[in-house]
């Protein structure tokens, strides 16, 4: 088979003014002191991937502009819409009160495999620290909770790699 | 909600004694000159959580035991089978040899989405370097050619992010 040239990939792809101006996805993401800027800068690729709504950054998590997030999120810092909150659980309160689902994408009690997980009307996905995960205080606030299946000896994914999983999941649930 | 704590986490988990003796998930992949050893370990990481049946590692893609792939992979680059292969071209052969499905994770010309492809019978998916991504001699050999939707204006996903994605899809598949 054959690739797609640099060309051809570039010919087929919206301008930087463009996407500013097309429909995001009803999805929203919260980062809840996710400690490596490698890790956040990851997440902004992918959020652009899935033109995700808004992305939220909250306590220890950093925010752009920042050159160790650009270095891994090679430009789509500067495209996503993102807002800081130094307390999560004040941006779980004002997500909520706009009437967003807020899901946390932990292993906890009565959570759901991410894949059969339900939603319409706009939902906030929440990820949390790269070793101890979403905060309690947090988790006391959340709607609902998913995980991803880890049938070997790892109990969880890189947090990067968990957010690819669940928002182009999210993605192919409304295409 | 609660969250479950470390302990409740670890009783659930199969023994490392009990994973090396698991029925692996019926499909491979191959790690074409990808150059980063965060990324590896990364990947082996969710080659554990997916029970994958065998990493091939091919090219620059470092091989374990080394400190920078344990960084990342967190015990998992000592639980998931891997072989290292100078050549990936040899290994697409000796996989297609052995009757498996080799299909290319890459924007190529006919790539269905990743999701939409459906598969049965031994399957391993191959992922490309972090810029160059997979090179021209394997696309010559591979059966097929999957991609991951980029609405914005990234052309890609981080690699360890991608196969994620791709890994997690393909879990779904058979479950």
């Amino acid at each position: 088979m054959r690739k797609y040239s640099h060309e051809e990939i570039q010919e087929s792809k919206p301008s930087v003014g463009n996407v500013s101006e097309m429909d995001r996805s009803p999805f929203f993401a919260l980062l809840d002191n996710v400690r490596s800027m490698h890790n956040v800068g990851a997440i902004f690729r992918t959020s652009d991937a899935v033109l995700l709504k808004k992305l939220y950054l909250c306590g220890i998590t950093a925010a752009p502009p920042r050159k160790e997030i650009s270095k891994t999120a090679l430009g789509a810092d500067e495209l996503v819409p993102f807002e800081y909150f130094d307390d999560a659980v004040e941006a779980v309160k004002a997500l909520k009160a706009e009437g967003v689902r807020v899901v946390a994408v932990e292993l906890a009690k009565g959570a759901a495999v991410y894949s059969d997980f339900k939603w319409d009307g706009p939902v906030c996905y929440v990820f949390g620290h790269e070793v101890e995960g979403i905060s309690d205080e947090v988790m006391e606030e959340v709607d609902d909770a998913v995980y991803v299946p880890m049938l070997g000896r790892a109990n969880s994914l890189n947090v990067a790699t968990c957010f690819g999983v669940v928002m182009l999941d999210a993605l192919r649930k409304i295409s």
